[in-house]
């Protein structure tokens, strides 16, 4: 199976979609509220790009059933309903809601995947079934890290080398890589004993505890707490029916 | 020292540069082409954004002087004297004259770098010289891996990583790394005995390969093998005077 990482979205990246299986990985902290929202309940997440498109498909799709979610610069944008803290998506407040979500990274990446066959959410809190799904489609896959406006980011790089990791030694995947995904895997083997400690020391782990936000940076590093599928269909991201 | 490695020019790198050491990387090819021209004899490379420019450049500087070299994809740019193969610079096509060079993305480089307090380019051909001269300047370091066409590339992270490593080990330099220098001193550890096949194994070394180009791999990673210090003054790379 051929395996193509990308560290950040790069240039073209649509171009290599194609019949492909994505993974979209953005841990801190898109992938890993996504994950939450659909456990709390949550009908679905729409990624958009930008804030007033938020506002725009509230408005389109009903003010009493939809929940405005997001960040700029980590923090909760101005009039939205909740921030991009897994922490605020509980059951309370998003059971039964469509959730439509803009953050920095991550829903930016769903804008530029139309051609892949299968779209996937993964995240560090649901990473046993991303592998499971990714190895049962046997399609070619493509990882794709949000990082961190534009650059890489140290956390979606280990996760997709968990994936990875996972893949050859639980599925006994055999991987043809790129030369991203290789990086990805060494990152994650010479790391995979201190994930947790790696992912809140690293630049945007630090960056988050400072805003206050060290328990989303926690939260997002428990291994398989959210045992969800998050799937892309019709540009709305639901819990895939089994 | 604080020392940041980027895995590839990001969106506004500009602004962290302020009184930095620079050391631009781009292995594959232009780093080794711009120390091949120098050590044999160039009086400066000029590195330009686009072949329209270089060949508007050339006319104002004097056509018997200068040299138009570069590449697009890989291979010689139309009515360009030279392309972007370190093994054309012979001391008969280039010294005394000034070369003219604009490539798909290491001298792309050159233009974003103004705040630098000094700017070097970086290649394993002369990584001893750059070692030695980013250690005795003192300087915080800034190093940008060119990459290929906005996505990561393994050589010159490994180039990156092997700077780090040597500014540790032989200049007992106490470093503080951001997440992506961290990552290229693992990758450069974790294959620091099989540096020349993992190059030409990775992805643009198969590519330069299959064009015909493998000997260029090959002088890409002989290590000191071109003990020159190109330094960036007044928009010319020239040897730095000693």
């Amino acid at each position: 199976m051929r395996i193509d990482l990308f560290l950040v979205p790069v240039p073209n990246i649509e171009s290599q979609l194609s019949d492909k299986t994505l993974v979209v990985i953005d841990i801190l902290r898109a992938s890993t509220t996504i994950c939450q929202a659909l456990k709390s309940g949550a009908r679905a997440v729409i990624p958009v790009m930008e804030p007033g498109e938020a506002a725009e498909m509230r408005t389109k799709i009903g003010i009493e059933t939809t929940v405005l979610g997001g960040e700029r610069n980590g923090l909760k944008i101005e009039g939205f309903d909740l921030g991009n803290s897994p922490l605020e998506y509980t059951e309370e407040k998003v059971k039964g809601k469509t959730i439509i979500l803009t953050t920095s990274n991550g829903t930016r990446v769903y804008n530029r995947t139309a051609a892949s066959k299968l779209i996937l959410t993964g995240a560090l809190v649901n990473i046993s079934r991303v592998v499971k799904r990714t190895a049962q489609a046997g399609n070619d896959i493509v990882i794709i890290c949000a990082g961190q406006n534009g650059d890489f980011s140290i956390e979606d790089t280990l996760c997709g080398g968990m994936l990875l990791h996972r893949l050859a030694t639980d599925e006994k995947t055999e991987m043809e890589l790129n030369d991203a995904a290789s990086l990805a895997l060494l990152l994650y083997r010479s790391n995979s004993r201190t994930l947790k400690q790696t992912i809140s020391r690293g630049e945007h782990g630090r960056y988050l505890t400072k805003l206050g936000f060290e328990a989303d940076v926690n939260m997002a590093t428990e291994t398989d707490s959210m045992p969800v599928l998050p799937i892309l269909k019709d540009s709305r991201i639901i819990i895939e029916e089994t």
